[in-house]
């Protein structure tokens, strides 16, 4: 019984089909939990009991034929910074280890509606920054599965749901799904609802996910925002025009990486992909400082009052980022919000005429220890700008470690980059397993 | 000949009927200036050549039996701070002193295409602040028009053109409204495109603009955003629900202001308007402190680079609000929005069931002396939220001063606030004109 490696796809197919029920479905991954949450910890709480609950009533409306859609019986798994209704949600921290919410934050709640079933809530750094959580990556126990939602990342990876919520405000998502081997997903900012996720830099926070493959990734976004989004079925008319950007990424990318990297879009070449050299924005050069200034400031503004009253309750890392963020001007702040004004148009200007950017989906593969949870600087540029962004499984270094590519659209353009991301996905033919987690 | 009288309603139906050209009605307006100007100081720069130009082609058309709407042939005068093109715009400023754009801003670009003709450019205080412009109010020469669109309101007032544009961040439309006893009309943020005019604060920013009566307001704005506004022959069905305003306003209110009011209130109620006493939401305590440091901290950002090159061209008041927006910390801004936000919410709610909120427009009448443009204090609440407001005149002080009542509506509810208005103006049967200008 291989259940929990079905995808989303596949499970609920069964479902609907009922040639397997929600809660056999459930079952089986909270076996896997059950077997590998010991050397993964990526939970801070596995709510059994109402999980079982609601997969018996999910599989009680399948027994009366009826389905909800595609996310009908498919456990979930929900980083802990999204409130839960009667489910303690922690915010990776000491300040809120008591904190039970009342509401559920929309997406859970949109999440219940659509008949998935809340499995638990995944491991976060401290308030989604870089102070790193205790998870460990599936492919490699002493490394970093990244952060910050490093828990979703390696619960998807290790096969305990085939599907997790995280945030992204600097590379949240898309480093650590690219570090764990999986599909992470970064869509325009505000398509899917921040309420009742507890902010970071509101202006910069996304909602997002992570699956297994491109086909999973479309099913539910599908669900969540009521588009069509692209299938199997229905692929690319022909090859993509990517727009592969050097520079900055090729300047900063790990050897390993960059070399993974090109041998990856060689194969999208020989595939029939146009890949076309394009040159960064002027503005690329100040974009750093800007997200910076602006996720330091809002984040100064989320935490000030908690700051005062519990500060040894902040570790290191959130801990400068809320007090140099109390330092910054307004007048920088403003600037910095008009830098990604201008840099937001010079991506316009520079995807015209092609279906999407690419790059490595980080400098590095997961890194050695616990301690860092890896760069965000691929990624940032992307959180800044709302614009969406998806990376998907590309290779395996020599050491075994997974890389992915990051590609970017423009705003609500998720399906035009879904499509590609899945033509790549084809062609580069690499949806994987971590070894010692098949 | 008294063809500067003319309503914009008046006018454009005379125009359509061939009664008038709109070369005949620019004349009258341009001698009206000639005559006049002198005293009043209204324009920066009358374009008479192009006006002249603009007037002849529109009736040429006109004698074609084309017509392009109620703004055809109708001569606007525009706040020195709208880019024009090919036409002088200073900003008020000496750093802009000898700035031709050559673009028009997107307002005088659409009064353009809708057949108003551009008559020239009027005097604003520097930037748009209230460091005063040498403008003189039409009902009394030794009192200040108000600010900061101190020459649009005046020009109206003293007949010199039917219609003008303005500006208001904290209260540079309803208070010189007011004070100079025209309608002035601020409608909801962003309901009329900012481009091309030179920020103050932008999110508080809202384009605006000065006409003789309701029904001319409801032209202008019909004309501008393409939707139906009300006219005389489609009133209100019933007395307007207004919800009264005391607390804040009657402490601030000199005591000439608030009696002149409450007078108003009473012609309202005898007329059949129910009005409410509405308390104020606990967050307008701390909505002048939020709306002071958006404004300062905005301006910095615009001002940082000139204050640097050209601080001895900053007169005092806006030296003094750039040197205190340099200092604001950056959570302090934000925390400042965020009382917009609840603030928003707040009045939201106690809007409900109500058509309107009324205020007096402004704490004093026209102040004596042109030092200071007076308080914006009554203003700048609707200036934060964004929410639309519109001033009508109400009365004369025993001196011989225009009072002006502010009403206040629910974002993008322009339509039952015009209709509110009109009902009022009916019911208050104020349309005035200075003794010294008839």
């Amino acid at each position: 019984m291989n259940n929990h490696k079905l995808s989303i796809a596949k499970a609920s197919e069964g479902i609907r089909q009922r040639e397997i029920t929600p809660s056999e479905l459930l079952e089986s991954h909270l076996k896997r939990i059950e077997r590998n949450e010991h050397d993964i910890r990526a939970w801070v709480t596995v709510d059994t009991d109402r999980a079982r609950e609601a997969a018996a009533r999910l599989t009680e409306e399948s027994k009366q034929g009826q389905f909800r859609g595609p996310l009908h019986g498919v456990p979930v798994g929900v980083k802990d910074i999204y409130y839960s209704a009667g489910l303690r949600t922690t915010m990776g921290s000491p300040i809120y280890s008591d904190f039970i919410p009342i509401k559920d934050s929309a997406v859970v709640s949109a999440l219940r509606d659509a008949g998935a079933i809340i499995i638990g809530k995944t491991e976060t750094t401290d308030f989604a920054y870089t102070d790193p959580a205790p998870t460990r990556n599936p492919w490699n126990l002493q490394h970093t599965p990244g952060g910050s939602s490093s828990g979703s990342a390696a619960a998807v990876a290790s096969g305990m749901c085939p599907l997790a919520f995280g945030s992204q405000t600097g590379g949240s998502i898309i480093r650590p799904a690219a570090f764990c081997g999986v599909v992470g997903v970064k869509p325009t900012y505000d398509l899917l609802s921040r309420e009742g996720v507890y902010p970071l830099a509101w202006s910069l926070d996304h909602v997002g996910f992570f699956v297994r493959s491109v086909l999973d990734a479309s099913l539910v976004l599908g669900a969540l925002t009521g588009n069509e989004m692209p299938s199997l079925d229905n692929p690319l008319a022909e090859p993509p025009r990517i727009g592969l950007l050097r520079g900055f990424f090729q300047d900063h990318a790990d050897g390993v990486v960059w070399e993974g990297f090109m041998e990856s879009v060689d194969e999208l070449r020989e595939a029939g992909a146009q890949v076309v050299e394009t040159p960064l924005p002027d503005s690329f050069s100040v974009v750093h400082s800007a997200h910076r200034l602006i996720m330091s400031s809002e984040a100064a503004s989320v935490h000030q009052d908690n700051f005062r009253s519990r500060l040894d309750d902040y570790r290191r890392k959130l801990r400068g980022l809320v007090a140099s963020g109390l330092l910054v001007p307004a007048s920088a702040y403003l600037r910095a919000q008009r830098i990604k004004g201008l840099f937001i148009e010079e991506v316009r200007r520079t995807l015209k005429g092609l279906d999407c950017l690419i790059t490595p989906s980080a400098p590095t593969p997961a890194l050695l220890g616990l301690e860092s949870t890896g760069d965000a600087a691929f990624n940032s540029p992307w959180s800044l700008t709302g614009f969406p962004s998806i990376t998907v499984p590309s290779a395996l270094t020599k050491d075994g470690l997974p890389l992915g590519i990051q590609l970017v659209n423009l705003p609500y353009q998720e399906e035009v980059l879904l499509r590609t991301a899945l033509w790549c996905e084809e062609a580069l033919g690499s949806r994987l397993w971590p070894p010692d987690y098949p």
